[in-house]
């Protein structure tokens, strides 16, 4: 894939935002391993969550250096030449260490906001989580201290030998789409349905 | 995330497939990073190519065991209770080790391979890779021999003491929607649109 770096904070925190997937790499048994995992952003931080007695959040807690990717898909560059066909994509990737948020009124806050980027303004409508489940749920926090920042956005660049070769060449692009909402089976039909397209602009179904 | 494993090789190959996006954990400096790649499969094999001299593509020709996750996002599911909050996810981690295509005919096959299942029966029209293109290009093989397959798509799943609490509860659904094309600024306007369409079943746009 064809890569260009870009150092801007804004870009970097708007892939996450509109990622919230992350992979993230560990050493587990030797072999460098990645796992899929939720992350969300808060000011300067990112921050995962998981049973507290998972084997990932315990590798993690230990301080080990692990690095996460965000990383959203754009499509296709269809050139004219096989050589010269690549990706469109923005990506990020952040190097760190995790801690362990120990206070439980942050734990919670922090529980919330991601609740709130899934689905805005959400948290304080659902059932909190209990003293227990709080207790069961660690979260953990990363600074977004060294991060790599690559956005392919590129159109077609063929040789001039090729510009005339006779094929369709441009883009394929791909969007995630996000919505309509789909009520659970045993939903009360009067229950007011939320509105959550505000957090998706362009990305909601119309 | 919840978990759910799943042996089916039908389905291994069906995320591949439809991802094409992987990431790839490997070792670099004594931490593991995880990097996104594009990587196809060809009946029991998956590939990836890069320039010859990267830095990652001698890294996996070292014969170093690492992973590889393809990971398909569908949703988020929002429970009444902040606790049961979750996703709709399906992905493969596969582990192993890749080996070099020397043989230049089957590296410009599987090149081939690759651009068709970007879109389907394109290989065949555009310029082919020249000689010193194809030497300039790595492309690595891993067999599929280890994997490890999970599809999270159950719906809400609150506590029983939460089925009445006062909050609409459901499937926040995610999907990638493929297309339409959009042509290169110095395409000929009699250039006919190629239908790429029949890959991508109901994730192409309409």
């Amino acid at each position: 894939m064809a890569e260009k770096g870009c150092q801007d904070t804004n870009r970097l925190h708007e892939i996450i935002d509109e990622s919230l997937l992350a992979h993230i790499a560990i050493e587990h048994d030797g072999c460098p391993t990645v796992i899929p995992i939720s992350a969300w952003r808060v000011d300067d931080h990112i921050y995962i969550h998981g049973a507290k007695n998972s084997r990932l959040i315990r590798y993690l807690q230990s301080g080990k250096t692990c690095s996460l990717a965000f990383t959203l898909f754009d499509g296709w560059v269809l050139a004219r030449s096989a050589y010269n066909h690549g990706a469109h994509y923005r990506s990020a990737v952040v190097f760190g260490q995790f801690s362990t948020i120990e206070d439980t009124d942050q734990k919670s806050k922090l529980l919330d906001d991601f609740i709130n980027q899934i689905a805005p303004n959400r948290a304080k409508h659902v059932r909190s989580a209990s003293a227990s489940e709080l207790a069961a749920t660690a979260v953990l926090s990363m600074p977004l201290t060294e991060a790599s920042v690559k956005i392919s956005q590129d159109p077609v660049d063929d040789l001039p030998s090729d510009k005339d070769f006779p094929v369709w060449a441009g883009i394929l692009p791909y969007r995630t789409q996000v919505g309509p909402l789909i009520a659970d089976a045993e939903q009360a039909q009067d229950m007011p349905i939320p509105d959550y397209s505000m957090g998706y602009g362009d990305r909601w179904s119309k």
